[in-house]
């Protein structure tokens, strides 16, 4: 009988461990002993202060390394007022852009002595509050986030008392924070620019739900893009909606059975696409394929992937770097920062529109 | 200017944030003055005491609500000798199948109030202990991880103390923890039959390092398989390294440009996979393919990817359920659970070798 996650409540039962309780663990007492230094010696040592001289430091340390003791971060932080500890609350780790993104977080908090606690929203308002507010009350010195919700000002309180934000893929709202963007507007046009140089004029979008900075960032752009090349948006090719297979595949049904059809798709996300080309590979259509976002296997799918490709990579430094200079001082006002993004020819973009 | 994350030396000094000075949140102090109420009240209300009548705890709930007051949980762990974390180390969260793991996790954990912080190891043993090591500081309830030392007897003071250990993928050393597993064997049986019954008899077997305990034995149930259908296995058909797109274009070469070339892979895992793929690509040779692990868009390629799929879902709540049993009783002998695996044909396994 595995437990349902997902359909529990919020219930702190689950965690019971008997730490505390039965402790067997090395005491600052016994590394003192062990050492032959007073207690106090022992204390300074740990937390790196001054005036303690190289003899007693290595005797201390010597003796932490034989009992294998590790000091009580609880304890510390309390005393330090700080954690040493970044949250990080993205959409899914099963999303490759934001796998990357916390990944690059992880190897810059272990360069630093941090550690990284992640939580996933799946894009739902509420989970990033509960997620979020869970993360605060554990005191993290920073916070990255990709913002779903309509304000972030509940973080309000946190970001007073000197936590820096540093939000990514979107902006927040409600507080102070830097944001680091993907150009989606340059990215999109590349797409558009792309498709139109091959002839198509009947160009489908679709993207992710308008709840999602970036899904709204990218119809406007496209958009924008048609009518600079004179052209008719025809609304019954515009869909926005969460990417899932059943929905992917009524749309393509609905912009390619018609008496019209699209020549081309201009795909405006990663999951968005997996589920565009899992629909196609049940279609005769040969239909040219654009993709906001790359895909890990991309170049091994016949015809290739045409991409607008994202830094992840790019993205989370950026992000790191502005949370670096955040920390020291928490209250100045927020940056934004756009990455640019890069198209990638591969194959899918270039079928023309006659076929 | 961004940093270097992976050359820097893991000194503390780049988190610093400033809270507990300047600072602003509200306080428990605050919260008592808004209810009407002693200071205590608050606290026992925090702290879900008994003997709180309830209209001063409803008096308190909604003080909290109104100043936005978060107890800091730094103190109220350091009361209740229980975290609420649950720390999790695995290779990489790039990797679909970890990354499916740590989604679960943090699922589960949220559902519980608790909350995750997650380490990558990199197959890196000293990566491991360093990230272990930082994160045991912090007291978590329990480690979910994917071991690569030879050893995991650093943590022994820890799990003494009740920290509940349960690793996947692979199992720990030198410690009593719970271990989930994937029937590695008989998925490699299986590919071996399939293959066999194509007619193959030459198959190359490439598998990531032999420092990881699947890839040990994965290829140990190769060489049974083999030998159960009486074929010798011919060494230079076998390669164990670290999957890089250089490494394993040489070892293509190695196996299929040579008098009597293998007619099918058996590729042990899915970055392994990967790179097979992007290989071949590149190369006119028909070869049939079966991979240990799926491809989040193997069904995609032409041909489809025939793969052996473990079920990192099915893993991974196993591994919660062990740890939920096992906290309770953190000195309880370790258990082990092998969790089946599936043979998926979508025809890149079904080539045949006269081709």
């Amino acid at each position: 009988m595995l437990t349902g996650a997902r359909s529990e409540a919020r219930t702190p039962v689950s965690i019971t461990g008997v730490n505390g309780a039965g402790q067997r663990r090395p005491t600052m007492k016994e590394v003192a002993a062990r050492a032959g230094v007073a207690l106090k010696t022992v204390s300074r040592v740990v937390n790196e202060e001054p005036n303690v001289s190289p003899e007693l430091t290595a005797k201390v340390q010597a003796a932490i390394k034989e009992l294998n003791y590790t000091p009580n971060e609880s304890a510390r932080m309390l005393r330090r007022g700080k954690t040493g500890t970044i949250a990080v609350v993205i959409r899914d780790i099963g999303d490759p852009f934001f796998a990357s993104l916390g990944r690059a977080v992880e190897l810059w908090a272990r360069s630093s002595g941090s550690v990284v606690m992640i939580g996933l929203t799946d894009e739902d308002p509420e989970r990033e509050r509960d997620v979020c507010l869970e993360f605060v009350a554990r005191r993290p010195d920073a916070l990255i986030m990709a913002p779903i919700g309509e304000t972030q000002e509940y973080l309000a309180p946190h970001v007073d008392a000197g936590m820096a934000v540093v939000t990514i893929d979107r902006p927040a709202h409600g507080i102070e924070a830097d944001a680091v963007l993907a150009d989606n507007a340059g990215g999109i046009d590349q797409a558009i620019d792309h498709l139109i140089r091959q002839g198509h004029r009947r160009i489908a979008y679709l993207g992710d739900d308008e709840r999602i900075f970036t899904a709204r960032e990218r119809v406007v752009a496209y958009r924008a893009a048609m009518a600079r090349h004179r052209i008719d948006v025809d609304e019954d090719l515009v869909h926005l909606s969460e990417p899932t297979t059943e929905g992917i595949g009524i749309t393509l049904s609905a912009v390619l059975d018609r008496p019209e059809p699209a020549t081309a798709i201009l795909s405006a996300n990663n999951m968005t696409t997996a589920e565009v080309l899992r629909g196609m590979a049940g279609r005769r259509d040969r239909v040219a394929l654009v993709s906001f976002d790359d895909l890990a296997l991309g170049d091994l799918l016949s015809p290739g992937l045409t991409a607008v490709a994202q830094s992840a990579d790019v993205m989370a430094r950026t992000a790191i770097q502005l949370m670096t200079e955040r920390l020291p001082e928490p209250h100045r006002p927020g940056r934004t920062v756009r990455v640019p993004v890069k198209l990638t020819i591969r194959g899918s973009g270039e079928i023309p529109p006659s076929s």
